[in-house]
């Protein structure tokens, strides 16, 4: 079985597994956390993207040991490995959807692209947001931060939104740095 | 069948039919969202429950009638009728879990009480929040909501949780009055 497939099948058994709660309820609690970053904004929207990121990136951090506790995912060699786990083992188990993976050349970056989007139900996006409001940014803080957890520092951006009128969401994730583990880059280039 | 027991009948027939998120994520997001209203409060805790509670209500009044659409439930006689709906059908349907419905006498309250609280997995709060947060009470202010839309103007209370130690969580509604639909109570007293 390929990397994907078997992350793929992965992802499935474990969705099928996981305790579930009200897609609805979740769509309606996470507008409810937009609504209260809008309300602190004074209206700037880069300040209400960059704090939607933030608390993405701090729900990765916490994910990311439940992940790995839980899927008995394969230690992933290379970044289209990772790829393959999180867009089809972890996409799956903590938001049931299939997206698919795009991996591009030169294998540092690739794509998550979602079909559905769990956090965007109901959502029209008033005028003066609908071009600005990165609604779902949230996921790209959620990928930055369980990605930092396992040593790789990346950057993330929703490159396509529905709510902007495209077909899909798209996250596009670049890889800047391999973090070091244990001793630093200091000692390992002496 | 009693109504209680089809009510629960009906919950669990939804709740196998309704998309779902991981509840994991749920929580994480709820988190994220208490947070996000204890950092603009200046540690106003009376503050944060009513701001808290102001949320459910919004997300009471928008599932009400995603609620009715899909539960097809039975038109409720009285209040009994109804603590039975909200408590086996539509916690079910919303959040998975299975409560215990307990009227008083007279049959002008009930408690719902919940041995499991999707919003409080992995919560524990510190110690100058520890009384005095109420973590949950967004489900009060979610019952006053959707209630309020089927004309019981209702008060609901957080009268036990396990975050503060309790075995249970328990959430008291009280009814207040009945409100008239169509013509105004003014037209009615003529």
């Amino acid at each position: 079985m390929s990397s994907k497939s078997s992350a793929a099948a992965n992802g499935q058994a474990l969705w099928a597994k996981v305790p579930k709660a009200n897609a609805e309820l979740f769509a309606l609690t996470y507008g409810a956390l937009v609504m209260e970053v809008v309300s602190d904004s004074d209206g700037n929207v880069d300040e209400i993207n960059e704090q939607l990121e933030k608390i993405g990136y701090s729900i990765g951090i916490r994910s990311v040991d439940e992940f790995l506790a839980k899927s008995n995912s394969p230690y992933c060699k290379n970044l289209e490995e990772t790829a393959n786990v999180l867009g089809k083992t972890a996409f799956k188990m903590f938001l049931g959807i299939n997206c698919d993976v795009q991996i591009y050349n030169p294998p540092t970056s690739f794509s998550l692209i979602l079909h559905d989007n769990p956090l965007s139900l109901f959502v029209e996006l008033p005028d003066n947001y609908k071009d600005t409001l990165q609604y779902t940014i949230l996921y790209c803080g959620v990928i930055r931060g369980a990605l930092e957890m396992l040593n790789y520092k990346v950057e993330c951006t929703l490159i396509k939104s529905t709510l902007r009128g495209d077909d899909v969401d798209e996250i596009k994730v670049d890889l800047k740095n391999i973090l070091q583990d244990g001793a630093g880059e200091d000692y390992q280039e002496e």
